[in-house]
C-alpha cells in the first residue's frame, strides 16, 4: 500500500503515510487473506488483492470525511482538517487511481469488474444518503444503506479471492454470503458503539449520525417499540433539534432495550456468515474466518 | 453513456443526463473508435473502450470544476454551480466507478491496467499543478503538465484499443505516439485559445490560467523571447498582480509573435504524430486519424 505513492509528489507521499500509519483495523484485507487462504487462491496476487481493497475503503474514507466536515478519524486529524478540499479530493482519486491499478494487477477480469461494481455501489449509497436518508425510520433503507457503506466491500474482500483460485460459482456464492452478513453485523456494530462509547473513544460527538438526521438501528428498534414516546414525538416535529433536546433522545435510547435488541440482530448476522462458510471442509483457515466473524460483534470501538 | 446511471437515484441520473446533453467535442472516444477501425480491433469491445474513456474524461472534469470554482463550461452551468461540493464530490465519483466498470467490460487486463495508470496520471498531474506550479517559467515543466492533463488520455484513447486487436507491441508504441502527440497539441491549442478568444466564446476570463499562476505555451514564448519585458518583470515582483497589470500582460502577449510560434509547436506536435501512423498501411481509417490530427490545430473553440 506505501509503495503505492512512490515516484509521486512529496506532499502526496506524506498524505498516504499519513493516512496508512493511522492505522485502523484493516479488517477488510484481513478477510480476503484468510479467504484466499481458505481456497488456495494465488498467493501473491490475493495480496495484491487484499492492497486494493484496503485503498478504496481508504479512498471512501477520504472524500466521506470531507464531505462530512469530519476533523477526526481514529483520533488523528483527517486529511481534511489539515489540507484545502482540491488537495483532499485530489488525494482520494489518485487513491481509487491506485487501488484500480492494484485490482488490474490480480491480472482477473472478474476481480476488476467485482471491484468497479462495489465502488459504485459504495458511491451510489452515499448520494442516496444526501439526497433522501434524512429522518426516514425505515428499517428497509437502513439496510439498503448499510449494506452500500459496508457490506458491499465485505463481499468484495470475501468473494473476490474465488477468482484467484480454482473454486466455483458455488464457493463464490457462499463467500459472498460470508461477506455480505459480516459487513452486515459490522456495520451494526459500529452504529451501536455511536451511541454506547464515549466522546473520547468515538473522537466525535455520540450519536453524530442521528444528530445529523440519519436514523440508525438503535434508534429504530427504539422507536418502533415505542411509537409513542413523547422524545420521538418531539423529534419529528423539529426541523432542527436542538442539543438539548437530542441529548435527552441519546439518553433514553442508551438506557432502553433497543441496544441489546440491536447486537441480538447483528449476532444472527454473523451466525448466518458463519454458517455459509460450512460447504467448505474443516480448516484453519475457516477456523480463522469464523473467529473474525465472532471477533466483529465483539470487539470494542 | 447514459445508461450508466439506469437503475440510479434520479438527481443521479438528472446529472449524468446534464453532463452528458452538455456536449463537448467527443475527441477522445473518437479517437478510440478510429484507432479500433484502424486496428481491426473487436468492435463492441472498442465502444465500450471509447464510453469509458469519454467517462473517465467527465469524471476528471467534474472534480475539477469543483476545485476551480468554475460555474460554466461549455457555456452550460457546472455541476458545482448548481449542487453541493458533497454532491458534486460524489457524482464524480460515481462516473469513475462507472468508467472503471466499462473498462472492465473490455475484458482486457492490458486495457483495465492502461486505464488505471491513466487516471493515476491525470490525478498526479493536477495535484502537482496544485502544489508547485504556480508561476513556473519552465518548459519541462508545462510539457510534463499538458501530458498529464491532456495527453495521456489520448494515448489511452489511441493505444488501448491494440488491446483489443491482434496487433503487437510495435503497433501500439505506433499508436501512443500518435496519442501522445495530438494530445499535446490538442492542449497547446487550449491554451492559444484561452489567449485569443474572448470571454463570451470562452465562458470564462481571457488568460484565466495565467491569471491563476498557471504559465501556459504563449506565455512562455513571449516572456522567453523578451525576457526584459516590463510586464514581466512587474509580474514576478507581484505577489498578487493586479486585474490591471494581467490585462496589460494578455494584450502584450496576444500582440507579440509567442501565439503564432506555440501554433507552430502544436502543429510539429500533429506532424510527428502523423508520422508514427505511417507503419500501417494506408487505409480510410488512417486517413480519417490524419485528419483528426489536423483538425486538433484548426479547430475554432
Amino acid at each position: 500500500m506505501r509503495a503505492q505513492s512512490n515516484g509521486q509528489h512529496p506532499d502526496l507521499q506524506a498524505a498516504l503515510s499519513h493516512l496508512l500509519s493511522a492505522g485502523g483495523k484493516r479488517v477488510r484485507p484481513t478477510v480476503a487473506l484468510l479467504s484466499a487462504g481458505l481456497l488456495d487462491a494465488d498467493n501473491d496476487r490475493s495480496i495484491t488483492l487484499a492492497a486494493a481493497v484496503e485503498l478504496l475503503h481508504t479512498a471512501t474514507l477520504v472524500h466521506d470525511d470531507l464531505i462530512d466536515g469530519a476533523l477526526l478519524r481514529r483520533g488523528n486529524p483527517t486529511l481534511n482538517a489539515e489540507w484545502s478540499p482540491a488537495a483532499t479530493i485530489l488525494t482520494g482519486d489518485f487513491i481509487f487511481a491506485r487501488a484500480a491499478e492494484l485490482a488490474a494487477n490480480t491480472e482477473s477480469i472478474e476481480v476488476m469488474r467485482m471491484f468497479a461494481k462495489t465502488l459504485s455501489t459504495v458511491v451510489n449509497g452515499e448520494l442516496t444518503q444526501i439526497f433522501k436518508s434524512k429522518w426516514l425510520f425505515s428499517r428497509e433503507n437502513y439496510f439498503e444503506r448499510i449494506y452500500a457503506k459496508t457490506a458491499s466491500m465485505f463481499e468484495l474482500a470475501a468473494a473476490a479471492p474465488v477468482y484467484l483460485s480454482d473454486k466455483d460459482e458455488d464457493v463464490c456464492e457462499a463467500m459472498r454470503t460470508y461477506g455480505y452478513e459480516i459487513g452486515m453485523a459490522f456495520q451494526i456494530v459500529d452504529d451501536i458503539l455511536d451511541f454506547t462509547s464515549d466522546t473520547q473513544e468515538l473522537g466525535k460527538p455520540v450519536a453524530s449520525d442521528l444528530r445529523q438526521g440519519l436514523i440508525t438501528l438503535p434508534a429504530l428498534n427504539y422507536f418502533e417499540d415505542q411509537p409513542d414516546a413523547p422524545a420521538l414525538l418531539a423529534l419529528t416535529k423539529s426541523v432542527h433539534p436542538s442539543d438539548e433536546l437530542m441529548d435527552r433522545v441519546v439518553r433514553a435510547i442508551r438506557e432502553s432495550g433497543a441496544i441489546h435488541k440491536a447486537m441480538d440482530e447483528a449476532v444472527q448476522f454473523v451466525q448466518r456468515g458463519v454458517e455459509a462458510l460450512s460447504i467448505m471442509p474443516p480448516s484453519p483457515e475457516r477456523q480463522a474466518l469464523e473467529n473474525l466473524a465472532t471477533y466483529v460483534v465483539d470487539r470494542d470501538i
